[in-house]
């Protein structure tokens, strides 16, 4: 919830956005997502022609089913952190964060993978049919990418924004090379407060 | 806490930033800050001359602060969420964020205020000789210096870098204006991600 000053100034600052973008490439729904992405950032680099990158029912899968009460899981719990905490609790949206669970710890060491990979594969069960937001880690994103191949996990909606430098651009390719429903950036740029911008965006569209 | 895995994709991270920046006009110390923003944002801005601004004993007074003990007082409960979990608990730093307190909430819808600007008046024991790290309002960082200039709270350093359209530049500046110890930048840009940034960097330099 917001007050009445903070929703008039989220008001305002969405014209302000909608006045210097201008005219734009996205569809009304996907605008939704990008102006949001915007606010978060102030970043008018995501305006950019195909900077996001939607696939075809991403928007209509990923709202569907956050509606029916799916689970949202997420790779760190900076994305959790940006979320609005009432829209999971109105839609009855368990949010699983397992990044700094003793037993991802143990298996990421003893396997070498890093937390959020290990945090990925041992969300399966929620993955399947879930909404996932990948906001920090690219091996995360291809942790997900390859349970999607196998068939280990049918998410409804892959978030995919990661931040980095090292296979960030390459995980989101290999996510738009998956037929799961996507939404994703392109390059380095992303971070768990654009993952939770998007998922926020949803929520609002439903 | 990080894997082997995890470690190592951060140090080749940074080195890449390293290579990617080149000569910049930060000083050993503040370069940890910039360096650590622009790994968790991907956006080179931020290595700009004065992108982000420091006062001359920022690191040191935060260092100390929080090696100390002190409080670590967050806007929004995102900054918390990138922040990593293990600093506060190691160092014995309570870190608060009283926005989704039902007394705030409370004084905000009375007042007229943002959730955020009353969250910060009702922790002024603990901004008091702590460390303020806002990322998302502006309204929360012209309500702390409001609180320095009445004398009602004196923190050991504010970092301040909300995002936004709205005053979010004005706040920046005021802040500069006072005499606190302070870490800001110049601009629209910021959020919660880069104060946690901010605040996990003077934690790996204590």
């Amino acid at each position: 919830m917001q007050t009445e000053k903070g929703q008039s100034i989220e008001d305002a600052s969405m014209r302000v956005i909608e006045a210097e973008v201008g005219p734009h490439s996205y569809d009304e729904q996907q605008w939704q997502v990008v102006r949001r992405i915007i606010h978060t950032t102030a970043d008018f680099d995501f305006a950019d022609a195909n900077a996001v990158v939607f696939s075809k029912n991403a928007i209509d899968f990923g709202t569907d089913a956050l509606r029916s009460g799916c689970a949202v899981v997420t790779d760190v719990s900076a994305v959790y952190g940006g979320m609005n905490k009432q829209n999971p609790k109105r839609h009855s949206n368990e949010v699983i964060c397992r990044i700094s669970d003793p037993v991802v710890v143990k298996y990421a060491t003893e396997h070498g993978t890093t937390r959020a990979e290990a945090a990925m594969r041992m969300s399966a069960t929620e993955i399947n049919g879930g909404v996932v937001a990948v906001g920090n880690a690219p091996t995360a994103l291809l942790e997900v990418v390859r349970m999607i191949k196998e068939g280990a996990a049918k998410p409804a909606l892959v978030v995919g924004i990661p931040v980095g430098f090292i296979s960030a651009p390459e995980s989101k390719e290999e996510l738009a090379s998956t037929d799961i429903e996507y939404i994703t950036n392109k390059g380095r740029k992303g971070g768990s407060a654009v993952a939770a911008a998007v998922i926020n965006a949803l929520y609002k569209m439903i």
